[in-house]
C-alpha cells in the first residue's frame, strides 16, 4: 500500500484528499502519511462486505444502513472531512469518527477475531480421522455452516489483516481463550450453573443486533430452504 | 427423559414404536433402554432448525432437504426401523443410519463445538472494558453477527447437551485449542506462509455445503438488506 501510494503521489494534485477502505487503520495511516506527505490523508473502513472479494462482488445495496468507519488523523481539515463524510452517506451508509487505534480494537473483536476462529473450526473439522469430510459437509447444519461463510474469505487479505492489526487480535484471543477454558472446565465439571449461566446471558445481543438493523430477524437470516 | 419415559411406559402397548429427537444420542439410547424394557426405541436425531425452540418456531420446509440420523439398537426389528425410516422421509428428511457413538462425535463437530464457540465469544464481546457492547452490535456486519445466531439458542437444552456429550466435546475442543494455538504464534511471530496456507484451505468446505444444499450462495445468504 505504501509502495502504491508513493507512486501515485507524483500525479496527484496536492488539494487531493485521500482515503481507504482497509480493514485496519493505524497501520495504512502511517504508511500513507508517509507516502503522501503533501496530501490530506483520511483513512475509513465501510463495515460490509460479504465473504466475496473484488469488484463482481459489489451489489447496489453493499454500504446500505452499515457503518462506515472514519478515522482523521489531528488537525484533519474540516471540510475534508465533510466531503468524505458525506460520500459515504450518499452511498447510504451511517458514518462514526473514531480514532484509528480504537477502530482497530473494535474491529478486532467484531470482525477479526470471529474470523481467526471460523478459520480455525473449519481446519479442525477438515483434519480428524474418524469423521469424514463429507459428513462434516452432511451435517452442517447443526451450526458448522455458519462459520463456513466468513470461513470462505479471501485468504490474501485476511493473512494481511492479523499481521496488520497483530496486538489487538492477540489481546482479544487471549480474552476470548480464558472465556473457552472457563467453559471448558464446566463441561468437564458438570458445572450445570456456570453453563446455564453463561448461555442464558448471550441472547440479548442477537436480539439487539437485529432492533439496530445490523441483522435478519427471519429463521436462519431468510436461508432460501425456507421460502421453498 | 428417563423419567417421563418411564411414567408413560405403563400405557404404552407392548407394539409401540418409541423414538425421540434429541441432539445426543449414546444417553438418550441407555436411558430409554432402561425405562421402556418392553418396547422397541429406535433414537433419531433430524439436524435442522433454527436458533428458535419450542412448537411455534416450527415452519413446514423445516426438515425439507436436512438429514435426519437414525441410530438403531443392535438387533432392531427391520419393520419398525422402515416404519421410523419413511416418517422422516415423509417429512421431506434424507435418513442417514448410524451407530450412536459415531453420531456423538459428528455432531460434536458440526453443531455441539461451533455451540459453544459462539457461546464463547459473544460473551467475551460483552465483557469488554474498551468496547462497549453498542459498538460490538453497531459494527457486528465484520463478521461478528454470523456467531450471534446460534449463541441465541436455547439456553437450557444447550447445557443439557455438553454434559450428555461430554467427552466428544471435550476431545473436540482440545484439537480446536491446538489448532487456535498455532494460528496464533504463527501471528505473534509473522508467520505470513502459515496464516495463508491454512486460510486457502477452507474455502472448499463452504463450496462442497452450497452444492449439497446445506446452506444458500446468496451474499450474506440472502439477508434482507441485499434485497432492499
Amino acid at each position: 500500500m505504501g509502495d502504491a501510494a508513493r507512486e501515485a503521489a507524483s500525479t496527484l494534485p496536492p488539494e487531493a484528499l485521500v482515503s481507504d477502505v482497509g480493514s485496519c487503520k493505524q497501520s495504512i495511516a502511517a504508511s500513507l502519511a508517509v507516502a503522501l506527505p503533501n496530501n490530506t490523508v483520511i483513512p475509513a473502513h465501510p463495515v460490509a462486505g460479504t465473504e466475496n472479494s473484488g469488484p463482481d462482488a459489489g451489489f447496489a445495496s453493499l454500504f446500505r444502513n452499515r457503518w462506515c468507519i472514519v478515522t482523521p488523523p489531528d488537525a484533519t481539515d474540516l471540510l475534508k472531512l465533510t466531503a468524505l463524510v458525506e460520500f459515504w452517506e450518499a452511498l447510504g451508509a451511517n458514518v462514526e469518527i473514531m480514532d484509528a487505534a480504537h477502530h482497530d480494537l473494535v474491529l478486532a473483536v467484531t470482525s477479526h477475531l470471529p474470523h481467526l476462529i471460523a478459520y480455525t473450526i473449519v481446519g479442525t473439522a477438515s483434519d480428524l480421522e474418524d469423521v469424514t469430510e463429507s459428513e462434516v459437509i452432511k451435517y452442517s447444519a447443526g451450526g458448522f455452516r455458519d462459520f463456513t461463510r466468513i470461513a470462505a474469505s479471501d485468504p490474501t487479505m485476511w493473512r494481511d489483516v492479523f499481521l496488520a492489526n497483530r496486538d489487538a487480535v492477540l489481546t482479544m484471543l487471549q480474552r476470548f481463550t480464558e472465556d473457552l477454558t472457563a467453559l471448558q472446565r464446566a463441561i468437564r465439571v458438570g458445572d450445570e450453573k456456570t453453563l446455564f449461566d453463561h448461555f442464558a446471558r448471550t441472547r440479548a445481543i442477537r436480539r439487539s443486533i437485529i432492533e439496530e438493523g445490523q441483522d435478519d430477524d427471519r429463521p436462519d437470516f431468510g436461508r432460501s430452504d425456507h421460502e421453498a
